[in-house]
């Protein structure tokens, strides 16, 4: 079966330029100069409209075990809603449990996985126990297409790490060409923090932004840099959220140290206020790192202009308002940890470009085809390019939209962005040549989406 | 007539696909996976090649007059070197006279170099005479396609600039959308340190190096940095040079300020030393701002990795020792200033690749897709992409080569790299869908260049 | 005659003890512990109050022509005032006309001063022509007892120096252990600004500050710095006012280069809300550089703490509103630059110490202290110890003022500080010596003041 | 009895002035003019010396227990080589060991050098252990004159305190306006290290060196800036041994936060080299930070000049090569940390004079009156004051001395410095007024010193 897509601009990550693409199976067969005498069993009017790269969340947690519940959204009811919103590809994190295998846990989320995802899909690897064993497992999860490790430097007791276990697994990845990547928050600090504010009775959810001051981002992430320079292993700082922490990885990439960032849409959008919200609202918005003081934003939005910032993810882990958030009504510290986002990300970047933030072609740098380099995806995903697997996203820039929980397709009961109006919206959703999402609604399917086997990091410098 | 490329790697900035390329008539058509099965009037083999949008030097300079001489490639040696070497497209430089026109010089300029190009080429206009009059001329020159002004903070009575000057150009810059180039030496401080120089008897080449220090070229670019800010104009630092400079530039970049730079192969390359070799062969690395000590290019190379640096240009500017680099025996201050270089970037820059410095996409980013978006040639140059003018280099990465003036095409007595070996060499050229150069020799034609009308600046963040 | 200062805290730069001061003659004879017993001819009771070494006002214009005016203090009324203040050392600015002699300058401000002043006074000059002749002269300067040379980056056509002019001046500088003072605004690119302001009408004081942007202060302060260290002078900035600036100098201070600023008062209590008073009345507070926007002044305390400011001054440079600022009525350009304040530097800067912004010690060393030693005048002056000059100011911390023209002694129509309340006031002052002003009265003369020849910079590191 | 130290030139932080100093019992009476007539009980002639105030070394460790031993001085023997090498107050370390009281630690201590001492000293307290007892303790240890707390980020199982840990004794200091001091290396990172090279077979003392890199101080000195940020508790960052530490405490100071820091003799004079040195012999060398390559050095000395470096303290810990070092054959890990110097501070920053590297006045501030203002003891020492306990130095600038283990008072079998030829060397010490040492021998007594209740940090900006 073959598709083409006509009359639409097509937009790289260098440039636009008017073309129409064949697609051929579940490849891209073909850019066209626009009106090139060709066939195809279908055709797509994309007059007027983008043609991008299907976009690539590289962090999201679907049914994530956290604190006693699940993060709401199944592989299947979060990819769905991801294909909605233009994501055609997430990489989602299997969660090593403190005592277990790594070979063990990333079976366990294959086992998940497999067969329940409406896009293509690859897995991080959250590394919970350093020790003699799981760094050789790594090399086997290498082997596997799994070669970037997560590590925290918060959540003592859970997934915290030690600057030795650190260092010890940079030292592996260094060896091995994997990628670190971290969770930069200085959570011995914190948990200091936290303590006090209980113990002193302050227990609503804004409490949760207070106790994580930016200053202690800003110094996990610098640590990490500097474990990474002595290691010479390569770093990927996710969800940073802080101006301090932008510095740190700023200054690293000015003497040429492979540390990248990601920032999530509700750093950009969100701030400490709604964190504040009354009537244990602010629950929803917690999330950590926490949301910022909203000066903080422009920071981050001229970080994405400067490339100190390379990627935008969601950090997708819905937990619904009722039953989940509510755990921890009388304790920040239970409720928890996570945002719904993984069909927004797309559009609320849009926004970057309506707004004047981002040029274009960058919006389609940041939230597909630096994701797909970084993580070893390219050239099957993140451009528009013969060859590639044909996941494209027909884009209309004019269409204005309403987020609302009501209409969204993520299995949680409330938006972080209930009732903000966006200008742009998702046309037309191809996932390795299947017309997943047109104007007429889903016509894709759980179990359609792959595992991805992926390369090791291709934009290291 | 139609050119198929069949069996290379394409490269483009954002990444590498094995795709065939058709050309019709003078542009892509059409990028098709391998083996797409069409039809072509000529097929080129490309495989175990590169296939690579032509190189764009985006600074040079054809039988430009200086100091009683003119530089030795008129447009046509030149652009057929350029050719030669896998450039299809040059920017060169009109050069206004104190007291005359701007209008009148892009005249004379379109006059030298109509009909006498093997390659297209534009220009940049540099500005000698600020005044109401000029400043209005600036508009009529970016309606003709000439959006890039060129100033100099060197070279006092000749090019220079005040710095009031260059506010009100950079005023009409921001007002029009144009960009502000900038030769950055602090000239009337190195003015001194010449006299001082030449007073002390102090005439051989390398005092040409030593009376331009590094930090003068760090604090114009500072100053330039600086005035662009006041005034939000978008400036491009030409033949960066020194790390003090990269350093102001970065730091400027860190902030979001449109502020971009180009090295030169000689800096990356040569240095100091050079200049000092004996028996007045010095002479033949004089150029402005001069090579500097050699631990600077390991800093260059890190610049153009982090994108501090984002484009290489050569600043082609041909005297030959003999006659006219001699008009400078016993005073170097006489030396006429520039190397010859645009036969050789790509290849050079290659090297840059096989040594491990930059990568295969970051290779033909800095010398053909930058500078195609920073001077408004996108998407008609420095991409394959349907649409686009076929302008292809077929790149072969493995036989060596040694540069030397007995087999270069450069009108010009000596190469500043003779008996340098390099590996990789230009195999196959089209210039416009052309078949320009390929293993049987030189098949283009002086006359089948044409000037490029550009668009602004499109790498604005 | 002897004096006997009992029961004080007496505060150097380094500590506060309580000890007694025995004056002999012009000297301090002995620091003594309180009570010491020993006999005086006069005994000046200190209980309660500070004994600080007289404060050190190292830039001050007395009857400096100004735009065919002169600054209203003479030597006599604006020492006067100094005395009253509890300042007994200034150091004026001799001037330069351009194509005449610094030595023939010297013979005119010496024939100014000579027999004119209250208190002790040396002189800077200010170099507006540099030649072989004025490069020579320098040297005849430092040997009589005026070794730094002010220059002006800004003020084109009168005092403004070119940056080879700086360079010679600067390796005379190095040569001969002279220090440079440099006046560091881009006049160049500001009167660009000013023209541009005044053909569009915009004319009032408050333009004066809105076209010397804080960026060309730091521009400039950064050039400055750049020549200095290409030539190895040391440096000192005068009226530092702008935190761009303050971060130029900061940097170069942290890699050890010989780098030295100064603010003034006005720069840490007013702003340029006080340039956009109606009526006319801003134009009480041009001086340049400008008063800044609020956001400055905590930056300059900063400053002060750290060291990256190290001395303060006044600047007095005073023109009565009526007259003379008022000569620029209708034309921003024409209101003679400079205000008055030798009077109140000591009271102002103890403010700090009463808010908290400095301490004690830091009083004494940035008003007294360091500029002593800055300007060659240690130990004679800046600090209480056996052998200095007796210039001894009895403070008392606790008793309220109001600043007003109707009580101040400067002979100027009215203050900028006017209704100021403040707490703390000069209670005695002793000149080498003699008490010139107590409870009952100024008891100086003029002609007590003796020209100081002054030893080299004994700051530098 | 009183005592009159004549012709001198009296040397304080901020000049030099010949004066006459009466000593009257144990304290300092009069600064006088050369010559004042005056009669005193005895006369030290000073005719072409210095006369500075005693030194102060912040940091040493007598008889301190580690890995089983102790270090070789008792405070009889550490104090009479401290008079010896003109250093007239040492402030020592208690250490509390984990599970016991900070306040049985200080009586401990004070039982140990209560009438032991031939100087005056105080006590530091060593927190190991931070709980809700020890926290309290604080408290009552700052009202006993112990208010300055080292806690470590080095040494994991011993010393070792978290983050959390140190948050909470800052905040502690930040209430009490206590000094947190800190050793800043990341210790848990530099175990790893540690093992991995005892794993590997890299036994010599060079590893000790190697697995200690200067990064990982670099780091740990920035965490501690920004928990004294977060907390806004004063730091002291003890015996700064690297550049990457050094610029961290540069780019804190300049935000005006309150960190200090110091460094040692042994990491201006001795380096990496001095580890590797051959038969073990570079075990002597083994202390923590480590000794750093030589490049270190300069960047040392400019950090004294600029006063990010304030005090140069020994950290003297002397272990004998003979059966202490020794325990550490086989296994670097085991060498007893710490070297000998405690004599020689005040000669060989002396020598920084000699050579250039710092002024008199500065040597005198960084080995004197910076430490007595940092630790509470100011005007009582650091000052030749009237008032000031009565320590003082003639120090004669001329004569040249050779260093040896054979000719040192310190109770240990080598010298680091072993044959180092200085200029300069102590003349006369007096001890709040006793001659302890002059030309004739030691003349001090084994409990003359007495404890000194410190006041509160005088240095705070
Ligand atoms: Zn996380
Ligand atoms: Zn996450
Ligand atoms: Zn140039
Ligand atoms: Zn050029
Ligand atoms: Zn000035
Ligand atoms: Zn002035
Ligand atoms: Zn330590
Ligand atoms: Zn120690």
């Amino acid at each position: 079966m073959s598709t083409l897509i006509r009359g639409g601009l097509v937009v790289n990550a260098t440039g636009a330029v008017p073309a129409d693409v064949l697609v051929d199976g579940e490849k891209i067969a073909a850019l066209l100069a626009p009106g090139f005498p060709i066939e195809a069993d279908r055709t797509v009017d994309a007059s007027g409209k983008y043609v991008i790269p299907g976009g690539v969340d590289a962090h999201t947690h679907m049914e994530m075990p956290f604190g006693g519940t699940f993060s709401a959204d199944t592989f299947a009811t979060g990819t769905t809603a991801a294909a909605w919103g233009g994501t055609t590809t997430i990489i989602d994190f299997a969660v090593q449990v403190k005592g277990t295998s790594l070979l063990t846990t990333l079976d366990k989320w294959h086992a998940k996985a497999d067969g329940n995802c409406a896009v293509d899909y690859g897995f991080h690897m959250i590394v919970s126990d350093v020790n003699e064993t799981s760094l050789k497992e790594m090399e086997s999860c290498i082997d596997a297409g799994v070669n970037t490790f997560k590590m925290f430097m918060a959540y003592p007791g859970v997934f915290y790490a030690t600057d030795g276990e650190i260092l010890r697994a940079m030292q592996k990845a260094r060896e091995t060409g994997a990628t670190i990547m971290m969770h930069a928050e200085n959570g011995i600090a914190i948990d200091q923090l936290v303590a006090q504010a209980l113990a002193a009775g302050r227990t609503d959810p804004v409490e949760h932004g207070l106790t994580r001051p930016a200053e202690l981002e800003g110094e996990a992430t610098s640590r990490a840099i500097t474990l990474a320079k002595v290691t010479g292993s390569p770093l990927y700082v996710v969800h940073l959220s802080a101006a301090q922490a932008l510095d740190a990885v700023a200054r690293a990439r000015d003497t040429g140290q492979n540390v990248f960032a990601e920032t999530c849409p509700q750093y950009l959008y969100l701030s400490l206020e709604d964190l504040a919200r009354p009537d244990f609202e602010g629950a929803k918005y917690v999330a950590s790192p926490p949301l910022r003081p909203r000066e903080h934003q422009s920071e981050l939005w001229r970080g994405l202009r400067t490339n100190d910032l390379s990627v935008v993810s969601t950090d997708h882990c819905p937990f619904c308002f009722k039953d989940q958030k509510e755990l921890g009504r009388g304790d920040f510290s239970k409720i928890p940890n996570g945002m719904p986002g993984v069909e927004h990300r797309v559009d609320l970047l849009h926004q970057g470009v309506v707004k004047g933030e981002i040029s274009l072609e960058r919006w389609v740098e940041i939230s597909s085809t630096t994701p797909a380099r970084m993580f070893g995806l390219h050239p099957r995903k993140g451009v528009i390019a013969p060859g590639a697997d044909a996941d494209i996203v027909v884009y209309d820039p004019q269409t204005r939209q309403t987020i609302s929980a009501a209409t969204h397709h993520m299995n949680v009961d409330y938006s972080a962005y209930e009732g903000m109006e966006l200008t742009g919206r998702v046309d037309t959703v191809l996932s390795r040549g299947r017309v997943v999402v047109d104007g007429s609604g889903f016509h894709g399917a759980v179990g359609h989406g792959r595992f991805l086997a992926r390369e090791l990091n291709q934009y290291l410098i």
